[in-house]
């Protein structure tokens, strides 16, 4: 037995302590294609924060780099192990200690899974609203370490805005707790915001406090069909300009549409470049539905169906929903982009994916969080092809330039990890690079925390 | 003429560097009681990005702290002069730079005064929701500085969640580019976020980038009465549980009740204990004061009055709007506080303030964002009396620690600044505080911005 598990074996029962080859292959990386995966030394998967801590306190004497991870569902490669790691599964700590419906906040573990948390608080009349695509497998922990985002963020917000306060193990065992429990407060630096999309390489976050909202009623959908995608980013800027608050606003290029339409049958027609879906959930969304499929046939578009109940609103979103698995079919494998643009911006980015792809010789759909400008270009490519992996990986790249010159970001949602470190440091620069490596310098001084991610 | 001011002057216009002894105490202090201020050295008025460059390469050079400053309408002593400093007042950078009513985004620099965006974005039919008080004179920059918050924070939340992006200017005059133009963004460690609220040590803002809202209806106003401070926080628990989310939530307890009624000849009843006044900003607002009104009822109210329309509104308000003026009225000078507790222990703060009021003989009146849980007990006292000034002092801690008691924070939205130095480090304990002293470091490894300030 190693001088790690012995040492790891004196804070944690055997069963949370595994050096199966097998299973660390299966804990070593995360959804993410392209990202490299090292050989971890052993998985870890505790049930209480003082495990945590003695993880980290003999991480930290041994010198022994941690990878923490939630349900590793992340797609930049975040949660990959590097060699001789310690794999920090944070699965089991799954306990939801708290739900107080007048303060409006949980008190979660990290391990708890996003659905979970929402049926929750649903049992309350609360709502909380961060809804990755994952949110079914998801940790809020995971979704922490990576800022995660969502279909609702353009009228909720982001992660970010949920978390008011945490509990975490610095990277010498010692717990910290940030912010608070109550609706403000500005007591010192923002850490609390610090730690939210920095992958675990500050801290692990092993308690949070987050914010709910009241559950707001069901959302009514508007589907709408455009000849070009300049027509239905143009129908984007419309509904926003006119000061509509949509629950949810969801672009499909032709691509994806097309894939959509194979795999379900959906019978839309060819023709469609791009198909919009709006949602309301306004007390009468009916007036909203409306006005928006107004503003939707003034900017194009050829067919405008509102749905008339909750039942045919989902009817609606199951082609978007069916998005990225349809995708997925196409060639066997996707690499999905998370490139963020300002809305007025989002035409150009569709049309420059479409040449992109041309030129590439690939397969490219973008499913996007149109109200954000928020967009998931997916690269459909066979693995085992070496050349078309290569166009893959190059289209990819050549996504991240094109929303870098429309004045956008690398990553709305998805994160950094090990997929976009370079990039990174194009979109930063080396100031900012510089003030950010000196952070994570005071919080792991001996760099034993998800080393080589982010930066 | 000093080195400095030479030195100052080879980048900066006559008219921007001032050294007039009477101006620079004008300068020296902001609305802050108990608060000292140095003697400053000189204060400058930059209109450009490039002249606050100048000033921190020169104070960095000759190892001279800065002081930036908006509109010194804080009430922490963050904006007071450091002996021998510079005053960097940021008052004449003042243009809205961009208002992009499709990608909801202002563009302004930091001596934007609250209310001229507010009015500016209001003309396309958008709103900058953070409202403090001082919203007529203070400055984005200042709001920044200090996280401010305001009466809509209960509906709309605080500055934090409305700064996508900054350019600061760092200690060595660099200037750093933070998050973005975008809805969404996770590109790196979460820099805007911890510029805000941390009172000008970490780098001097020049720009910033914030999110605008559809402006919402005006507002209708419910006012109701109650018997105890006890059946208003329970009024203010059972309107949150409900699911309501008001578009203000405020409550006066006796003491400001009675001094309003005083300055304003209202004819409030003198034994109501606690007014409640609750906005909804909703398309129909009227179905929701009737549920709130019953709410208040069913906790105890023994008179509730819904405005009929806005000018009835803006009537019921006019008492929470003379609140702070007819407590300085009681005694001359006031001391504010800024305790946030958890909305459901809003009742016991009241309660407890009135015993601390009662054993320090003076006269303290609280006003709250009650659905926030931040409250402002003010403390009324003749500053011309050394005892009164005392007990004055050993009050507004004596407040403090009742609200870390409940659970709550030493300050929801004024800041840390001088006033509170020692309180955070008993908010946050000794870890906390060695890691903010880190992030001080790396931004500021001098220690010229804004020494003694917030540490």
């Amino acid at each position: 037995m190693s001088d790690l598990v012995t040492r790891l074996l004196e804070g944690l029962p055997a069963e949370a302590v595994l050096t199966d080859t097998d299973v660390l292959a299966s804990y070593a990386h995360d959804m993410a294609s392209f990202c490299p995966a090292g050989a971890p030394a052993v998985l870890v998967l505790p049930r209480e924060r003082e495990q945590v801590q003695h993880v980290l306190r003999v991480a930290s004497e041994l010198r022994v780099p941690v990878v923490p991870q939630g349900a590793r569902s992340g797609l930049s490669g975040a949660a990959n192990a590097v060699d001789g790691c310690v794999l920090l599964s944070l699965v089991r700590m799954n306990r939801i200690v708290n739900i107080d419906p007048v303060n409006r906040i949980a008190v979660v573990e990290p391990g708890v899974v996003n659905a979970d948390l929402s049926k929750a608080v649903a049992g309350h009349g609360l709502a909380y609203p961060p809804d990755p695509s994952s949110w079914e497998q998801c940790t809020i922990g995971g979704n922490i370490g990576t800022g995660a985002g969502g279909l609702c963020c353009v009228k909720y917000g982001v992660t970010a805005e949920y978390v008011l306060g945490l509990d975490v193990v610095l990277a010498d065992g010692r717990l910290l707790s940030t912010g608070r429990s109550t609706a403000k407060g500005v007591a010192g630096y923002d850490l609390t915001r610090l730690f939210v999309g920095s992958e675990g390489t500050l801290g692990v976050v092993v308690r949070a406090v987050v914010a709910l909202r009241p559950a707001p009623p069901p959302q009514l959908v508007l589907a709408a069909e455009f000849g070009s995608a300049a027509a239905a980013g143009d129908a984007v800027c419309r509904i926003m300009a006119a000061g509509h608050t949509p629950s949810l606003l969801e672009l499909m290029d032709r691509t994806s549409v097309r894939a959509v339409n194979r795999l379900l049958k959906m019978g839309l027609p060819e023709s469609t470049e791009a198909l919009l879906l709006a949602g309301f959930d306004t007390p009468e969304p009916g007036a909203e539905l409306a006005a928006v499929g107004e503003l939707c046939r003034a900017a194009g578009a050829t067919e405008v169906v509102p749905a008339e109940d909750a039942a045919e609103s989902e009817m609606l979103l199951a082609a978007r929903r069916a998005g990225l698995s349809a995708l997925e079919a196409v060639k066997g494998t996707t690499m999905i982009d998370d490139v963020c643009v300002p809305r007025a911006r989002l035409a150009e980015l569709l049309d420059g994916v479409a040449r992109i792809a041309d030129r590439h010789r690939l397969t490219i759909g973008v499913i996007a969080h149109a109200g954000d400008g928020n967009t998931h270009p997916t690269v459909c490519f066979d693995a085992t092809d070496p050349d078309e992996s290569r166009r893959a990986r190059e289209s990819f790249d050549a996504i991240m330039a094109l929303g870098l010159q429309l004045g956008g970001t690398i990553t709305g949602e998805h994160g950094v990890g090990v997929l976009k470190r370079e990039w990174l440091a194009r979109e930063l620069g080396p100031d900012s690079l510089e003030v950010q490596r000196g952070i994570k310098a005071v919080f792991d001084p001996l760099g034993i925390l998800n080393p080589g991610k982010v930066f």
